[in-house]
């Protein structure tokens, strides 16, 4: 009403145009046009330009994509199948950048490159860090490999030719060889005049190594110390002495729990002599993490890597392993089942009820796996706690046998007969409290045997629970006298 | 030999005894004597501890302690159990710091202060950054919220009551309130000399924010940039425009994929007006990332948290809820054997064989559900792709199918009749299609309703894979005669 009243200036109409825009998008890669909610990409822009792509308008799919994070970038050309992803890459050669490709999914990226020529991929590998360029080239074919390495230049071949001297997976492998060292000594005032000059400096950095005439790391500046000591001073006064060095042959799993652990932002990493070699920075990490969290989940399941641009003939390898395993522990539960066939002819409740005793178990043990197997790769279950942790899931699991056998008893009690209520309920509580023993002992025991815990538990486990719950079941009923 | 013919000099042994010590511990948090190799505190480290505790030698106590990262006081305090974890803390009353308080499990946290005084609380939240004095007081009762708040400086107050006026597990709720911001005009130098003025400056910090008059980001300077910049330069022409702006009020999960998608190290908060707010760093987020990725194993599974150190009643309560859902499956599938009570009183083989299919079908479902679960979590699963995963999922699922229908119908062929081989093996086909069908549309699905794929798909997929195995192993059965 007020607004009526009083002619509109310049000013405010800027203003609310402003606040408007602002408030509806307060980032532009998040409320965009071609972003949803989710910070996806939006199924209209794919669909746009899978159009232009089909339709053959190259300059309009160039438009399109033109806009888009490299990171985006990357989503965009994952989201398509095989032959499209190769006709959208054609499409925006200029914006096939070397951050795209380092964003890539290892799978769509090994089969990008293997579709390039030797030289292409050299050229796309110098224009990577040294650990990016070296994701790139490790999965390829030896002798791709070797072509792609002759075509770099000397200095980049050493740094990947290091890197690959490392096995797979560790520190050494994984690190940048680039990074800021400088000598105890020298004040902040000499550091900000070398750093000036800009020779050979990562492009990123967040830390400075103060390191010894034998290259071994004493201490560590963070930038923003330097940034508020004054010129005069040392860098020895202002570093800190205490810092977390990476061996180089740590295993990524281990790199990862120790940022975690000690909220690391970069940290220096050193060779078997103590030599500053490299640094890791937490960029690089959260993928790891990220990576090792979420492997618990499709490990348990048996679905290998399960990662959906893995190739189906190995993801089908992978799977169909896991599955013939589960064979094997569903033979034996039939085994004790026909062990019990006379007494399943004579009572066919037997065999309509058995299945929930074996049901209820696995996934009572399937449960304390999980909490177990999560508990052994954050480091929380050690030595020292497992035999609390293990009292800790037996009162559990007793809880929850006493809970369901009351539900199912009394349900079994009404529907058949209170005696095969009986039974069903006593077979339930000693089948989830071995699920809980199980679910506890079989992923410590792996872990004992430096077995991943996460791989091989749940057959185990499950093998435990189904041959318990229906060997508790049927041995009590016929132990009782229910046939 | 050589060393033999001459004496040792003072030098020798100096160097010899060094490089001895570097060579075999790098690093000290390492092949610490109280580390394992797996960066967690030995078992007899944990032991010595236990037994000065009990014999109530609290310098002894102390003085274990003492040389422990305060990451590492947190790990012991968590492996004792709750008595036992009091008299330790009030033997090293003085090591307890805000640190190690900031990196204590929630749960054990929340129990400690809770037996401390509210003055007590309040102390150490005063010592803590915000976000993590936060964390210290969200979870305790409103009435211990309220004492602990009045006891603060009225700063701190406000911070933490801004923070608390946010929904949990929001950007707003979990960022840190302490940054850099200057405005555009102002010159390396000047930037330089105001942080070396050092009043009210965040602790660490790597980026500064430039931000126009009405306090909202137009650019960010890293600070390696603002080092290898001459002091006369404007921030304006070191900064980069294009910045990731984070909404106070994004949840958590989607601020942790921002951060591994682009690779943040930290990130401005804006409020709804567009303002800068505060700023989110990665060492608080790769907890975040470990959480959310680590977390779908528990929730698949049913145990809720997950965590070892939640109070056995909340874990009872999570669990049992799952079980009695599950319950609810199993007894579906009982009623569909129920109904074929006839045919398997004629044929007990029937029994005997029926859950080899129901858990084949499963452990299939299983193994695309967690595929699907964690396509989704990474937001590589979307409206854009769904149809191709699916059928890339169908595939995999029929290699599965025929390969274990081969197996098993060729077993049951041999042991009973080629009918029945052929009827469980036409089940299993049927079973495990059926698993790679619900293992991607059950998570889709309740993704699209804005339900957690990862809480509610494995209920509903095995429900699904159960009663299917039964139905159609036990209907063919019949269909095609076999009894």
């Amino acid at each position: 009403m007020a607004e009526h009243e009083r002619p509109l200036d310049d000013d405010d109409v800027i203003l609310a145009g402003e606040e408007q825009e602002e408030g509806a998008r307060p980032d532009d890669r998040i409320d965009d046009e071609r972003m949803d909610e989710e910070n996806t990409l939006k199924r209209e822009f794919v669909s746009s330009v899978e159009d232009a792509l089909e339709a053959g308008e190259t300059g309009a799919v160039y438009d399109l994509v033109e806009p888009l994070h490299p990171a985006d970038v990357a989503d965009l050309l994952e989201l398509f199948d095989k032959d499209d992803r190769a006709t959208l890459a054609a499409a925006i050669t200029d914006l096939m950048t070397s951050e795209v490709v380092a964003e890539l999914n290892d799978y769509v990226r090994e089969e990008m490159m293997e579709a390039l020529p030797a030289d292409a991929v050299a050229q796309i590998a110098e224009q990577l860090e040294t650990d990016d360029a070296v994701q790139l080239i490790e999965d390829l074919d030896e002798d791709d490999q070797r072509a792609i390495l002759a075509e770099l230049e000397p200095e980049d071949r050493i740094a990947i030719q290091s890197a690959l001297s490392y096995p797979e997976e560790t520190a050494g492998r994984l690190m940048n060889r680039e990074f800021v060292a400088v000598p105890e000594h020298i004040t902040v005032g000499d550091l900000i005049d070398y750093l000036r000059d800009g020779r050979e400096l990562p492009e990123d950095f967040f830390e400075v190594f103060i390191v010894d005439q034998r290259h071994h790391p004493v201490g560590t500046c963070n930038l923003s110390w330097i940034l508020r000591t004054p010129r005069s001073i040392a860098l020895g006064d202002v570093m800190k002495r205490d810092q977390t060095l990476i061996p180089a042959m740590l295993d990524q799993e281990e790199v990862a729990l120790m940022f975690q652990k000690y909220g690391l932002i970069s940290a220096a990493v050193v060779d078997e002599d103590g030599r500053l070699v490299g640094q890791m920075t937490v960029d690089d990490i959260v993928h790891i993490i990220a990576e090792e969290a979420g492997e618990d989940a499709l490990l348990m399941s048996g679905a290998g890597e399960g990662d959906i641009n893995e190739p189906i003939r190995e993801a089908y390898s992978s799977r169909v392993r896991w599955l013939v395993a589960n064979l094997g522990t569903a033979l034996i539960a039939s085994l004790i089942i026909a062990a019990f066939g006379a007494a399943i002819e004579k009572l066919v409740a037997l065999a309509v009820l058995m299945p929930i005793v074996a049901s209820i178990g696995g996934n009572a043990g399937t449960q304390t796996m999980a909490v177990t197997v999560r508990a052994i790769a954050m480091n929380q279950l050690t030595r020292s706690n497992t035999r609390r942790i293990l009292t800790r899931e037996l009162r559990v699991a007793l809880l929850n046998g006493v809970t369901i056998a009351v539900l199912i008893g009394a349900a079994t009690a009404v529907i058949f007969t209170p005696l095969l209520g009986a039974v069903i309920a006593l077979a339930m509580i000693i089948n989830v409290v071995t699920a809980g023993l199980a679910g506890v002992l079989v992923p410590v025991a792996f872990d004992r045997l430096d077995q991943d815990p996460a791989v091989a538990s749940s057959v185990f486990v499950t093998m435990i629970t189904d041959s318990m719950g229906f060997f508790a079941f049927l041995g009590l009923a016929v132990a009782l006298q229910v046939v």
